[in-house]
């Protein structure tokens, strides 16, 4: 009997090693090869004891594999094994280019799965204790990349700056100026913003601000990607749970 | 030495037992009480073994806790207990009216802690196997509630409905036929779209169309809530998958 092979495509989550599913860290562990990016953690291979680790993110310095690289990559070793794991930081289905790999790996006779990963987009606002829609607040969230396929700012960030949701941009630090502009034009300079940069990880780091500031905080605190912007009244009750902590915090030491 | 419980807000993923985190298994696996929703699969309370379990859910006919309700009930058991778990649907930062309960534990004293979940807005499509973006198509995707606080359409769709943003609507089933009019109105009759029920558990049904002829077709299957709606270019992918597997099927035939 012929068995095809598989392409997995599994999301690796945001960083936090625990914050894989059940589903993924099964998947992984009857792995041939597990080819990954460098958003996954490489934690995550020791869930792959005996699978053939393979490199295919961009590290700062370094040549990065092109996408047609990775999938060449992939329709090699779907000849070679059974279950090929394609690792890949967040969720495959957000910002993840996974449809071009769907298509390399269908293209050359493999079946394709998907496993959902915790994508950064949410957990990294979530670390930072911010709600994406509060009642009463707003009941939409927005999440978008900074720039389109041509390197321009996308037009999507100019209607969303119009609405009451959530904005969530991801992969825009060296857009940020630019970006902000674009909703104090929107009567939104007093809007709070916050920006979470390596989210859910131990060098975690959050600045936030307004509108108008938040550009030059994150200067004043070096951050760069990969960062996660999210520009919003929701951001407000991040101050609103930093407040509470300060009011407790002061109840207690009156106490003592 | 006095030790402050903890309430944590806990994501129980889309519906797939699989689809919750390592972290919070650690979490249910210590937990001395878990408050769960209808949304949250009950196969996750296996996870805490020690803990008292408390249903706070909606279930069809029957009288359902209010969020007031809710929020007394995790104040009274942060009095009683250590380890309090909150399990809701999805993830609890996604229209979870989490910061209402946030707000009450903090005033009774409780620390908080959020884990985050699959949000079914992002693996409901990715189960019908439709990413959320895809290059060269566009480059967002909007997520929002069929309806405000007082019952209406919410004012994000019209805008949403004008941009290339994927939109992802929850909870809506019952305004499908007004949400489709305001696309249409936006010359998106045309456009593709997918209804998906129970994403992700067995029970999962998934029907296409476009604009113009879904809420006749999702009349037609019988669909209700739970269920996303997805609407953009993207859903023609959930096509190309079907398609091509339509091929490969005839490629397999012919070579019997």
């Amino acid at each position: 009997m012929y068995l095809k092979s598989v392409l997995y495509l599994v999301g690796a989550g945001p960083g936090d090693p625990d914050l894989i599913t059940m589903k993924a860290i099964k998947v992984l562990n009857r792995a041939d090869v597990v080819i990954y990016d460098a958003l996954a953690n490489e934690a995550l291979l020791e869930h792959a004891p005996r699978a053939t680790r393979i490199f295919a993110g961009k590290r700062m310095g370094c040549h990065s594999l092109s996408q047609q690289e990775i999938n060449a990559i992939i329709v090699d070793q779907g000849k070679r094994f059974r279950h090929v794991v394609r690792l890949k930081g967040g969720d495959p289905f957000v910002f993840g280019r996974a449809q071009e790999e769907i298509n390399a790996a269908r293209e050359a006779g493999m079946e394709v799965k998907v496993i959902p990963g915790i994508s950064s987009s949410l957990s990294g606002p979530a670390s930072a204790m911010i709600p994406l829609t509060c009642r009463g607040l707003n009941e939409s969230f927005w999440v978008t990349t900074g720039t389109t396929q041509s390197g321009e700012i996308s037009s999507d960030i100019k209607i969303a700056a119009q609405t009451s949701a959530t904005v969530i941009i991801l992969m825009a630090m060296s857009k940020l100026e630019q970006i902000m502009d674009i909703f104090s034009a929107n009567n939104k300079a007093s809007t709070p913003v916050a920006i979470i940069q390596n989210a859910t990880t131990e060098h975690e780091k959050i600045v936030t601000g307004t509108v108008k500031d938040i550009f030059f905080k994150a200067q004043f605190h070096g951050l760069s990607n990969p960062a996660i912007i999210v520009v919003g009244e929701v951001v407000a009750l991040h101050h609103a749970v930093h407040a509470c902590k300060e009011n407790m915090n002061s109840v207690e030491v009156s106490r003592l």
